[in-house]
């Protein structure tokens, strides 16, 4: 049993190695690669992802793992080796689910698609865009038809990012949440008061924004000898290695949110990568858990940290010293401005209220096209529609609108509501954090992240892969999916800043 | 035989697209990598080097050369197809006598040697990079063992730079050379005229001069659409897809030299790959010819077409706009400071005359450390001595000796004379530009460097690796390799600037 385990973990830490090569050539893409590089970095991607597949789907895969699970009582329930064979055999049975063609084919639309989204929400033109959005669907449909599943085709890609969620369930909490998000964002919008937001659409420096960016971003944790930040056109947080954790942002010379709060939400995934187990890279127990814990941990410090009274307290004196346009203005006024909720057309950039919403269209409008109840020519039109809904606001054009984000175009289909259940898991972290060691945020006030980091990191970075999220959340909170803990913070927070 | 010539052709693709991988996580380790992502990106250079050398000798290449070569007659013998086999024949004997162990070992000590490399340069600490010298040149000895030789151990290294070249030959044709170096370097040396070079380290700001290397890059063909220019320690041209050629240079913001002339010759160096045929990328005929071949373009962009005084007299306007240290300066003065002669210590900064003896140097210690003559702890005292002997200097420290170069870290063994080949070649490849197009310097001052690149293109970077160095230098010039269009053109430059 010995030696099937160790060979799994060679094989799989050389999977990981490749696939660690595949994200350095999407970084490099996203960052570096000259215009007309695209067509061959989508040769390189394509063979790329057939080698990982072949890799993924070896016969001798199963016999490593036979080899184990016959032997599995030998070691205690607990041990790495236990964790890492269960999640290792749902990988595979999956992936040899997966056509080799179909994988290459999904690379190659993929790699070929994203310069064409560029092109198109620069130009504001869907038009051109939709043949790639078409075939990606259509792509994703045989996916799920080859993965297979119980309930319906949205639950096969789901469970890619959110192993073991069901839609049923996601729709359930999401339905939950809307209900109470509705009301909550109208009763601010009747309200009289109106924070200071002026102060973010002031003058900052692109070169300054980056410092303080790094600044801020070191702070509560991130550590630049292990990482680094560079300028994308959508940003985004990718694991090259062990010790090498990138994270991106864009920056806009009038406006401060996009750039920083862009940076803490992407240091926030790299603090997660960079607190898992690097003994166990290349293993279920090293590597993170769903996409939606990934995203509990960004938003987590974005909003709960980043957005928080005291956080301003700390930083905004810092802030003052990198921004001559904020002097006269106070930490207060900076802390309201920053969490000012209305209603908006941009998702990356809408306010912690509206957000979910956002999401919940998205993850509605994916089911609608996977079903084949909407076609891709008509998405745009039903993308207004459910803006004109559920935010009382109507995009002026598709680069506002439908060509907005990136995920479709890379084949991120069945993706977006891990955000939402991230908002909620931060929640119930946050507060399972706060029953054990204490109030945090007049920690903050004092430079004190690391008593948090270091909580994250014991009860949910050293888990890794090694529990679903279900299974992560029960056992950090004792609970299971919950809006509750959600709304009952944006509440706490929101109302009072309104005068409510 | 068409069957048999497509499999080939595809694997080949294959295996270019893993090496241009390997050069793209090269390029990210030299110019992007957090500083302790090391580890981990020799585990992956490691294992694509396997994977390379995998395909590389994989058996079927042997039957796919077998049957297109038994029917070869079929094809007129100048076609693509002839001298592709040709070529992948030479490098598939070659490759299929390399043990896979020795190659991955070779891999893994150049990417951890890389660090402690820069390392040791910048504390002047030999010490604590000679086990990595040992270790490498202990692997290149037994690769120069495993591919075998006639002659002596240094051809096997050779040959894999400079197909088909022979260290006697090498070392007769720059002992000619090195004959005629010495005295013109003397008689430069004894003359009265001094050119003025205090123009060279007024403050040139380094935003400023990535502009104007842009510039004048651009102008003579380089395109940055299909190209970028970053900053390293050690500047180099990689070529990561057939629309994907990066050069990279350093800063110093008091030296005018080491950033714009490292650009425009790295630039030649791009020019080449740019002008490669894309169409057969990944094939010998799609390749650039020999390391002097490479180097004789960036020589020639550098230096022949850099440092004339027609080239200054377009440029220097330019110059003057982008730097206000120069005004006052004329075109004149600074081509005689971008020519000043004179003997020093660091090989990438060295005059035209002086250049060729930095690399007979090392030329000769490479031999000797091969042959068991020399010991690499002794190494730095012999570098000293060479320095003394050949050029009437001693280095002061290790760091402006031994040190200086990155190639022995990265396994370059065998490759610094074909510097000094391609500055031979360079002379032989412009003088025969020259018979035919007419005196090329008076179309330099016009902005008219079109028709030399063309001229290149056609008859150089067309043939690409379909003809060895040394049947490419006939069929463009008629000639073997002959020191003395170097030592003309030199002496024709040099001798007026000094009054001689």
């Amino acid at each position: 049993m010995k030696d099937a385990y160790e060979a799994l973990v060679e094989h799989y830490r050389d999977i990981k190695r490749l696939t660690s090569i595949q994200a350095t050539l999407e970084w490099d893409q996203q960052t570096k690669l000259p215009p007309q590089g695209n067509d061959y970095r989508a040769e390189q991607m394509t063979l790329l992802a057939g080698m990982i597949h072949q890799l993924k789907t070896d016969h001798r895969i199963d016999d490593w793992l036979l080899a184990v699970e016959s032997s599995i009582g030998e070691d205690p329930p607990s041990s790495d080796a236990v964790a890492n064979v269960r999640e290792l055999r749902r990988q595979y049975d999956r992936n040899r689910r997966l056509p080799e063609a179909l994988v290459k084919e999904i690379a190659r639309c993929a790699a070929t698609s994203h310069p064409i989204w560029i092109q198109a929400h620069h130009d504001d033109d869907f038009k051109s865009f939709q043949p790639c959005l078409e075939q990606m669907f259509k792509l994703k449909r045989q996916e799920a038809e080859a993965l297979g599943y119980a309930d319906c085709r949205y639950d096969a890609l789901l469970d890619e990012y959110e192993p073991g969620a069901k839609t049923a369930e996601v729709s359930e909490v999401l339905a939950r949440l809307k209900q109470e998000l509705v009301p909550l964002v109208q009763q601010i919008a009747a309200s009289k008061v109106s924070p200071p937001i002026e102060i973010l659409s002031r003058r900052f420096p692109i070169d300054r924004q980056e410092q303080f960016a790094k600044f801020a971003s070191t702070s509560i944790g991130f550590d630049y000898n292990r990482g680094r930040l560079d300028e994308t056109h959508h940003p985004f947080c990718t694991e090259l290695g062990p010790h090498d954790i990138r994270i991106t942002t864009r920056y806009d010379e009038n406006y401060f949110n996009t750039a920083f709060f862009g940076v803490l939400h992407e240091a926030g995934h790299g603090l997660y990568e960079q607190g898992l187990r690097t003994d166990q890279f290349g293993l279920p127990t090293g590597s993170y858990c769903s996409l939606g814990v990934h995203e509990s941990q960004s938003r987590l410090w974005e909003n709960i940290v980043g957005r928080s009274l005291e956080f301003w307290k700390l930083m905004f004196p810092q802030a003052q010293s990198h921004f001559s346009s904020l002097s006269g203005a106070t930490a207060e006024q900076f802390f309201q401005a920053v969490n000012d909720v209305r209603p908006s057309l941009i998702r990356v950039e809408a306010d912690e209220a509206t957000y979910n919403l956002h999401i919940i269209i998205r993850f509605e409008l994916e089911q609608a096209i996977l079903n084949g109840d909407l076609s891709i020519a008509d998405l745009p039109e039903a993308w207004n529609e459910q803006y004109h809904q559920n935010l009382g606001i109507k995009p002026d054009t598709d680069r506002n609108g439908v060509l907005q984000d990136i995920h479709w175009s890379a084949g991120l289909i069945g993706y977006f509501s891990t955000y939402s259940l991230g908002n909620l898991y931060s929640c119930q972290f946050f507060s399972a954090a706060e029953q054990e060691i204490g109030a945090l945020p007049p920690r903050f006030e004092k430079n004190e992240f690391r008593i948090l980091l270091d909580w994250l990191r014991e009860h949910v970075f050293a888990v890794g892969a090694g529990r679903t999220s279900r299974e992560l959340l029960y056992q950090v909170t004792g609970q299971s999916i919950d809006h509750r803990p959600l709304i009952q913070y944006l509440r706490h927070k929101l109302l009072p800043l309104y005068g409510l």
